[in-house]
């Protein structure tokens, strides 16, 4: 009999019923968010025309924990506990003395971890009498998660996809499609900031800055309708904790604790996800926990950026935010890990790199697919190109422990698959990626719009 | 709290440790295969040129069960025990009083239950000394999850893909060759099958049966080379009876029995998979447990075919089976469910049918992908166009009970999901999608080729 123990499943009673806020634990009060346009601390009213009122509460809660309502768990339940995997063929082919395990958020039927936000996110909609969503979308993980939650709900979505994606990833479209999505290329003209995109440029291939510009829009002029996001502001990353919680359970049936904990950033709500339970035990139990984000190199928000008041769009129109910012009007390069090209981030995840809580890393294009083809070829599960950035991480820690002979603790968060993403893999395999040095000279100019609190 | 169950996952250690082999519970022994050339049956020693012997062994087995190498499981931990979920949200949706439950394969790594017998075949190829496998591939479900086995067992896979499906389903093509498979547009100048088709029409198509005729001249010709099959064979459908033991144990911890089974069939494997177990407690305990294969009315094998000794391939290149057929040269209609357009049937599953043990049933296209966009729209997950064919008749199954007011529990096997399927639901949606009757004159027709034995 096989006794190798592969990987760790939880059952449905085993489904987190609290979501675990971390504000609870921070020793410094979050900033507040302000208005863009009047400069002061933003009211749950001013925010109430764009959000229900029970996500305001837990965007600016500071208790402990938070019940998820049994009607969420009932649809979690589709698709979580998500596995935590140890990757014992990974490990082999690095001969690293360390331990590998990944929690694999790609079982969701969206096949990302955007799914947990999603879900309660369209729930609360719908209990405060929400008909419609809009939103946007870059790559399509967060627009598809939506439509599939609205379609679970009984709620209309709307999505402005960036015009590039709409073209270049049809698949990602047609699956919001057939959950019912309404999915229209942005700039469109559906919109006064769509029309103006257009009458100033009719072939703009579009922006996210834009998109979320159209999304607000859409939302604000209509009684019927509210509007989602997807990262970034701490209600996402509150119910993306569940990730985390369920890992160190897991952790615990292979009987061993986390030495280092990994995740990809962008907006960071899967880096939170995972490493927000596994931080709060450094806050309040005293373990030293390695946590690492990694971005790319093309867009080094956390490792390059500066820590300061901005607006999460690039139009200016969203609440400003203190956070590690590369300013609004960064433009990353066309790197293929489209859920990773923002320019700011989740202000609780700055707040904590600020403080020392954990650090941040940047890996280059070329060497992510290279992890990403690796762990492929051994794991079997194809990694979604932003996962890739953790797996590149993982590697490079795992042959790190091989070097020092230490075996170390790693577990990443494989937060989705790369099923939609295959072109981009056919491109690497022909030699047709590239890497993006970004001068400094490039990133001072891009910090000069920075608004002033 | 939430108590709701939606799902009952087993861990690693709950993995079936050996196949069900039905053939020791059969009541007449089955009918051997015949040579293709000498119309005699077919030894061993002539099939080993394609299959290494463990697998002949187990082609020809009449054990009870087989054990599952410690390797094999090992691997198969990778996404095994794969979830049972009950369909809440869909039964609600139906209003029905029946229970539903489904069987999730899409959560291998290649997206399908193919995954199940491409691992025990790479494995048996390896302790062989197999250096190669070449095999052919229509949809890309079978080329895909061997080429992924492949990569773990350190194998080279060589794929002959239908042209047709490599030009439009250049995806599948992509998953091949991010895990290693070398695929190759069938018919290709590699062989002299393929060249020969090419000389007679340079802008052929290609076709299974001629992919699979070059397959095998490629395995037959090389000393360092097998050929490996996804379907249709004995060893294939022992494989996935994990399926159904695994569906078994998960039943209970729902605290229910099967009143009715049901897969969707094309060669017979991922039916064979979740039926024969259960079919195994009719045969030995008096279980009533109703058995229904489902096909493609464009492709009615099983419905309307006849029970007769034909070749497995267009070519006549492979030994000749009892089995139904629509004879070997019938050339079905271009559905979307490219992996249930095959002219035959397991000869185990045909035998069972036969015997009045499974009962068979046919449904539409349109009907089908209307059930698969139902289940996208309540329980979240993609269906396969092929998995749709089940899904329809669990759900015309629960609109019976909804009728009579019976409360049977339905199981059926979701046996893959439809990610690289989505040009297909386009089409639906738009309206480009067509049903096929098939008038009798037809199906006459594709008999006269029948081989005599």
């Amino acid at each position: 009999m096989s006794s190798l123990m592969r990987k760790a499943v939880l059952s449905d009673r085993d489904l987190p019923q609290k979501w675990y806020n971390i504000v609870s634990d921070f020793k410094n009060p979050p900033q507040p968010m302000y208005h863009p346009a009047t400069g002061k601390p933003a009211t749950p009213e001013q925010m109430a025309v764009l959000f229900p009122m029970e996500i305001l509460k837990q965007e600016m809660s500071s208790e402990r924990w938070i019940e998820i309502p049994d009607e969420v768990q009932d649809i979690l339940k589709l698709y979580r506990p998500s596995p935590l995997q140890r990757a014992v063929a990974l490990e082999k082919a690095l001969e690293t003395p360390a331990k590998i395990f990944y929690k694999w958020e790609g079982v969701s039927p969206a096949g990302s971890h955007k799914v947990n936000t999603a879900i309660p996110q369209a729930y609360y909609n719908k209990k405060e009498g929400t008909k419609r969503i809009a939103t946007e979308t870059g790559a399509g993980q967060w627009g598809s998660s939506l439509s599939l939650a609205g379609s679970l709900f009984g709620i209309d979505v709307k999505v402005y996809m960036v015009k590039i994606s709409y073209e270049q990833k049809p698949y990602r479209r047609m699956l919001m499609e057939t959950w019912g999505g309404k999915v229209v290329a942005s700039p469109s003209m559906e919109t006064k900031a769509g029309r103006d995109a257009l009458a100033a440029n009719p072939n703009s291939m579009g922006s996210l800055g834009l998109a979320i510009s159209e999304a607000v829009e859409d939302a604000a002029g209509r009684d019927d309708t509210k509007y989602a996001l997807g990262s970034v502001l701490n209600h996402v990353c509150l119910h993306q904790t569940i990730i985390g919680l369920e890992t160190k359970k897991q952790l615990e049936m292979f009987d061993v604790e986390a030495d280092v904990v990994i995740g990809c950033h962008g907006g960071g709500s899967n880096f939170a996800g995972l490493a927000f339970p596994f931080i709060g035990d450094k806050l309040t139990k005293g373990k030293k926990t390695q946590i690492i984000a990694v971005e790319p190199s093309s867009c080094p928000t956390l490792t390059r950026g500066t820590y300061a008041f901005d607006f999460g769009d690039v139009a200016g129109m969203t609440p400003i935010m203190k956070m590690y910012t590369l300013g609004h009007d960064f433009m990353p390069p066309g790197i293929h890990a489209g859920g990773l090209r923002y320019h700011g981030a989740s202000p609780l995840v700055s707040q904590l790199l600020h403080e020392g809580l954990l650090e941040a890393r940047s890996v280059d294009q070329l060497p992510s697919f290279e992890a990403a083809v690796q762990f492929a070829r051994t794991e079997g599960f194809l990694p979604a190109p932003e996962s890739s950035h953790a797996i590149r991480a993982a590697i490079d820690e795992a042959l790190e422990c091989k070097k020092t002979g230490q075996s170390k603790n790693i577990v990443f968060n494989l937060s989705g698959h790369g099923h939609f993403d295959l072109t981009s893999y056919e491109k690497y395999f022909k030699g047709e990626l590239q890497d993006y040095p970004l001068p400094e000279s490039d990133l001072r100019a891009s910090l000069k719009g920075l608004p002033k609190i």
